[in-house]
């Protein structure tokens, strides 16, 4: 936790805060902070600033909380994600929060296991944790937007060219020569296809909406490796 | 897996294999594969192929073999990690195996919890299950070398210096402005702390050893994300 994430019902005063569970256990036992002692904070979707700990309780910690940063800019992408299995949905998820990504959406594909969609993992409250934790660690503020499509085509064919307008549209796939560039820092709309890849029917149609299809090169990565390499590489 | 590697124990024959146990499950139910089917195929450490698939009994199938290809270069970095936590070693060690790593250090450090050292992962058979999977991925035949080194002063003073001669040497830590380079594509030794980073003294004897410190920037990244993005950023 790089960044104690507070929520308006944690404030108590119009600059006091009260904190309870989670973020007080990991402040007490992994931080050891102590009365006096200043954090990171943000309030989810506002500002950013420093929290003092006026008082530490046996179950809660109170402080004094002043906001004057603006959260970091977001990066200009929008992700496409095959729907990952759920254990590295997670982990994706918290990952590309850490990064910046404010855009997600999970679409359905030919080898996306249909049993995927029915996984806890995709309640909103269970995506928030970890969009939360992810914004704990890349302190940040700015919740990301997700949206669940289980039709491919019919969101390949009639959505995705509209949310792909005016960026620079990829689809990230072993199978051609053509390597992903470097260093874009412009707005983009990235397509990444399940373990074992999109099948060749669902790259036409993407190449038919109007994304390049590019690689890594030679090697190929999990989904989860893949989608931290090319947002590294497409941003710098 | 996207590449069957074989031992040259599974040789049969001069161009014949026989494989069986968990790489003869995946080639049945995840591959789907019959008689006749061909495969993507490499020996550890040596040459890469197809392999014809030509009996496949109850637990095990035969398999000619035709090895004619080099595996791809290795990435010219050395990684120098403090030990993370089991389960994330388990994930960094397959990753940047995938990555073409092929030179890793794991090191001591004071926020390193002393029980990881204790972890049945570091024992040789685990971490090569490890590396396995990530040649299996990646497509490479070329094992990494892994040493593990208990004494982060000693190492640093001594042998760090050695290890990093003409090559291009960073550490990865939050807390400077300095952003690391991108692009790099030479000779590269990289030092990642644990979670929570590095302490002050430690960047010190760094700096002292010629290791540059160098950020990704304002936000903060898990070891395991970091990895990635840096290798990503430094070879494209």
């Amino acid at each position: 936790m790089n960044l104690l994430l507070l929520e308006e019902k944690d404030f108590i005063g119009p600059d006091t805060a009260a904190v309870s569970g989670r973020r007080f256990d990991h402040i007490k036992r992994v931080l050891k902070a102590k009365t006096g002692s200043r954090l990171s904070c943000g309030v989810v979707n506002g500002k950013m600033g420093t929290a003092c700990i006026t008082s530490f309780n046996a179950d809660c910690l109170e402080m004094e909380v002043r906001l004057d940063a603006a959260p970091p800019k977001p990066l200009p992408l929008t992700l496409v994600l095959a729907l990952p299995r759920p254990k590295m949905l997670k982990r994706i998820m918290e990952s590309v929060t850490s990064l910046g990504v404010k855009e997600i959406y999970l679409v359905n594909s030919w080898r996306v296991e249909k049993s995927f969609w029915k996984s806890p993992v995709l309640e909103r409250a269970s995506l928030e944790r970890y969009f939360r934790l992810g914004l704990e660690q890349g302190k940040d503020t700015m919740m990301p937007a997700l949206y669940q499509k289980r039709f491919f085509s019919k969101f390949v064919r009639e959505e995705l060219p509209v949310i792909g307008q005016d960026s620079l549209c990829l689809t990230a796939h072993p199978k051609t020569a053509i390597v992903c560039p470097t260093s874009v820092n412009e707005r983009t709309t990235l397509v990444i296809g399940p373990e074992g890849g999109f099948i060749d029917l669902e790259v036409k149609t993407l190449e038919a909406a109007g994304f390049d299809t590019v690689s890594i090169g030679q090697r190929i990565l999990k989904v989860e490796t893949a989608t931290t390499y090319l947002i590294s590489r497409l941003f710098t």
